[in-house]
C-alpha cells in the first residue's frame, strides 16, 4: 500500500521550554488540514536511521499536554551531519528515507546552525530532483537567530531569569547585613548577552538588582568590575551580579556546561564556569561573602514559568509553518515580525516567510545600543524591547503538585530500508 | 506619652520563599485584635541597635503583597548573639530596648538555632523579671526542626526541586542520544537530605528521573555510584543525579555557598561544591558528557512556585502565634501537627504549642526508612509523606511579566536609648 504524501517534523539543537509548543502547533494544523504527519526520533539522526513516528492520530488532549511539556518530545540531535559535499552519503540516505515514506514537506525546528542544515537538505533534494519543500521553524534560548524578531524559547528563559533575579534579590537583601552581600547568577550565552540582558527586567523602584551585568560583548575589566561591586555594596547594601557564561571566556575556550564540548573540552570542569570565577574574585579581592548559582538546564526547561508571548509565538510558528507548506513555500523560515514599534512594551507579531539563504550561518548579537555606556547595564530602549517578550504567564496544568507532561506520543513506523550506519 | 503594650516580630537565619507569609499572618492577626506590632530590622541586630519599625498600620493590600514576597521583608540576622552567660551585655540591651518600647510579646521567626536564641531571650527576661512572652515561629528550608511536622519553607523548596528535576529531565532525555547524558543538580542540605529526597517526587510512569540521589546521611561510595550511573544510562539513555550540598563533604569542611562560612572557609570556592565534583568524576571516569546546576538562592526564593500547603502553613503559624500570645502562652514554638496518617498524601495540620526547651538545639534528620536500601532513592513511605507538602500552587500576582513584591513597609520608630555597639 502506498502511503499518503507526508509532512515530517524534526527537532534540532538545544532544547527550550516551548519547542514542544511548536511541535503541538504543527500537529494541530496538520490535523486541521488532514495531512499525514511523521516525527523524526532524535531529529536528523532518526531520519538517517529511519526511526520515524506516525503522529497523525495524536489526540487533542495529548496535543494540549505536548504544548505544556518542556524538552523535546521526539528527541533532538546535535549529530554532525556535515554538508552535501562533505558527507554525500548522509544526504543520499536522508532522501532515500524521505522517499520511502512519501515525505514531501520537511519542517525542521532548530536554531541558526540547524537552519544551515535545513538549507543543505533542501539543496540536496533539489540536486537529486526529489520533490521536497523545507520550512525551518525557529527556536533557541540564545535569541541569536537572524531575521526573526526573536527566537521562540528566548522569551521564557528571559522571564525565568528576570523573575529569579528579583526573587533572589529579596533573599540577598534580607541576608546582607550580617551574611552574604553578593549573589552571582550565571546564565547561558557563550557569544551573546541576550539572556544576561533580560535579567535587567527585574529592576524596579523597589529592586535595584541586578546592579551589574557581565556581557560577552563587553571586554571584562577586572579592576573596574571590582570597583563597581564595592560601590554598589556601599550604596545598596548588597549586589546581584548576572554573568553570561561566555563573559569571562578567552578566545577559543569553552565552558563546561556548553553542549558543544563532547569531551573535547580540555578545561577543568569547574574552571570553565563564569560564576565561581567571579565569586572567587569578589571573595579574594574584596573579602565580601558571596553566593552563586548556575541554573544551567533549569533556565531553559522552566516551562512552569513560560512567558505567554513566547509560548504563543512558538505555537504560531508551528501552525504557520504548516500553512506555508500549503501555500507552496520552500526554503524559508517561519519568522516572527514585530508589527508594533520596538519601543512599545505591548507588542504584536505576524509570522512571515524569510528565505533560508538569508538566515543560515548568520548570528544576531545584542545591539550595542541595548548596553549602557558603563558596560554593566541595559539601556531603556533595550529594556522596552525585552519587556514585550516576558509578558503574560502560561502555567501548565498541575496534578499532585507537579506539572503534567505529555507521555511518549506517536506510533513507530515499520522500517522500509536496510539499516544505515550513521557513525553515531 | 506612654506607648501601648506591643508585640515585636523578628526574622532570623536563612530565608525561605514563604517566611514573609508568616510575617503577613502576624500582621493580619495583630490587626484583628488591635495589637500594636513592631518589626525588628535585621532581627536581633535591630533589637540591639534599637532599629524598629511600627507595622501596625500596614494596609490590607500590603499584607497581601507581603504574603507573596520571598526573602525577609524586615531583614534577617545571622548575628552571633551568644548566650546570656557569654554575652550578658547583649541580653541586658535587648531587654532595655524592649522595655523602652513596651514590648510584652516577642515573636521570633527562625530555624532550630534561632529557637535556642528565643529561649535564651526568654530566660534572660525571666532572670531580669521583665514581663515578656516569647513565641517561636518555625521556618527553614532544611526541614530539620524538631517537633513540628515540617518547617514552613521546606514545602516550597521541595516543590521547586521536584518540578525542576521533572522539567530538566525532559530536556536531558531529548539531548541524550547525541549530547549530554548526565545532569547533576545540587540542592541545599549540609547535614540532612530532606531537600534532596523531595527530588524523588518528580518520578512518574513517564519520568524515571531522578535515578540517583546522594544524601548526606549515606556515606558516598565512589565505585558503587559510578556503576549505578553507568547502569542507568545503559537502561534509560540518560541519568539525573541529585546531590545534597553536604553529601560529599568530609567531616568539618564547609561548602562555598554555605551561609555559615563568613570567610572562615579555607576551601577553594569551586572545590566546595558537590555538583562540579560529581560532574568531574562522571566525566573523567565514565567519559559521559555531563551538565550540572547549582541553583543556590533560587531554590529557596522561588516564591513563584510556592506550594499552597506550605504558604498556607507559614501564614497559619504566624496567625496562631498571635493567638498563642493572647492565650498567655510563653516559651513555646507554634508547631505544625499532622492530623492525618503520614501515609495519606492529602493531609491536614493543626498548629499547637510545643515547649521551646524541647525544640532548641535539636535536629530532625531524614528518617532512615525514608531512604531505600540501595542508598540512592526514596522509599514509598517517604514519597507519600513528602507528597503532601508540595500540593497546590500559590502563584503570586504578576504585573508586566514579573511577580509583584511588597515595598518597604512600616514606620521607623524614634530611638529612645543611647546607641549601642553590638560589635557587628
Amino acid at each position: 500500500m502506498r502511503a499518503r504524501p507526508s509532512l515530517l517534523y524534526a527537532q534540532s539543537g538545544g532544547m527550550t521550554a516551548v519547542i514542544n509548543a511548536s511541535a503541538a502547533g504543527v500537529l494541530h494544523a496538520a490535523q486541521q488540514h488532514d495531512i499525514r504527519v511523521l516525527a523524526a526520533v532524535n531529529g536528523v539522526l532518526g531520519m538517517l536511521e529511519e526511526e520515524l513516528l506516525d503522529v497523525s492520530r495524536v489526540s487533542k488532549r495529548h496535543i494540549e499536554l505536548l504544548r505544556q511539556t518542556p524538552g523535546g518530545a521526539f528527541g533532538s540531535s546535535r549529530f554532525p551531519l556535515g554538508t552535501p559535499e562533505s558527507k554525500p552519503a548522509h544526504y543520499r540516505r536522508l532522501i532515500d528515507v524521505m522517499a520511502a515514506h512519501e515525505v514531501r514537506w520537511l519542517l525542521h525546528n532548530g536554531g541558526g546552525g540547524s537552519a544551515g542544515t535545513s538549507l543543505h537538505i533542501a539543496n540536496a533534494a533539489r540536486a537529486a530532483r526529489y520533490p521536497l519543500s523545507v520550512i525551518h521553524i525557529p527556536k533557541t534560548v540564545d535569541n541569536d537567530m537572524a531575521l526573526t524578531d526573536f527566537s521562540p524559547g528566548f522569551g521564557s528563559v528571559a522571564k525565568f531569569t528576570a523573575v529569579s533575579v528579583r526573587e533572589a534579590a529579596q533573599d540577598l537583601a534580607a541576608m546582607a547585613r550580617t551574611s552574604t552581600k553578593v549573589f552571582v547568577m550565571e546564565v547561558m550565552g557563550r557569544h551573546s548577552g541576550w539572556i544576561a540582558a533580560s535579567a535587567a527586567l527585574a529592576q524596579s523602584r523597589d529592586c535595584p538588582a541586578p546592579q551589574i551585568i557581565l556581557f560577552p560583548e563587553v571586554k571584562f575589566d577586572r579592576t573596574r568590575f571590582l570597583q563597581q561591586v564595592e560601590a554598589v555594596v556601599q550604596r545598596d547594601g548588597y549586589c546581584v551580579v548576572v554573568v553570561a557564561e561566555g563573559a569571562l571566556l578567552e578566545e577559543g575556550k569553552t565552558a563546561m556546561n556548553s553542549d558543544s564540548e563532547h569531551g573535547r573540552d580540555l578545561w577543568h570542569v569547574q574552571a570553565g564556569h563564569a560564576a565561581p570565577q567571579v565569586a572567587t574574585l569578589i571573595k579574594n579581592e574584596l573579602g565580601l561573602p558571596c553566593h552563586f548559582s548556575i541554573s544551567d538546564y533549569l533556565q531553559r526547561s522552566a516551562r512552569h514559568l513560560a512567558s505567554s508571548v513566547d509560548s504563543e509565538a512558538a505555537w504560531r510558528v508551528g501552525t504557520e509553518a504548516v500553512a506555508l507548506t500549503l501555500r507552496g513555500e520552500d526554503r524559508v523560515m517561519a519568522a516572527l515580525k514585530r508589527k508594533t514599534a520596538p519601543t512599545q512594551s505591548k507588542a504584536r507579531w505576524t509570522v512571515e516567510p524569510v528565505a533560508l539563504t538569508r538566515v543560515a550561518g548568520k548570528e544576531k548579537n545584542l545591539p550595542r545600543h541595548f548596553i549602557q555606556r558603563d558596560g554593566f547595564s541595559v539601556s531603556s530602549s533595550g529594556l522596552r524591547w525585552l519587556q514585550a517578550l516576558i509578558t503574560g504567564e502560561d502555567y501548565p496544568e498541575f496534578s499532585g503538585g507537579l506539572p503534567l507532561h505529555a507521555p511518549a506520543l506517536g506510533k513507530p513506523l515499520a522500517r522500509k530500508l536496510p539499516l544505515y550506519n550513521s557513525g553515531s
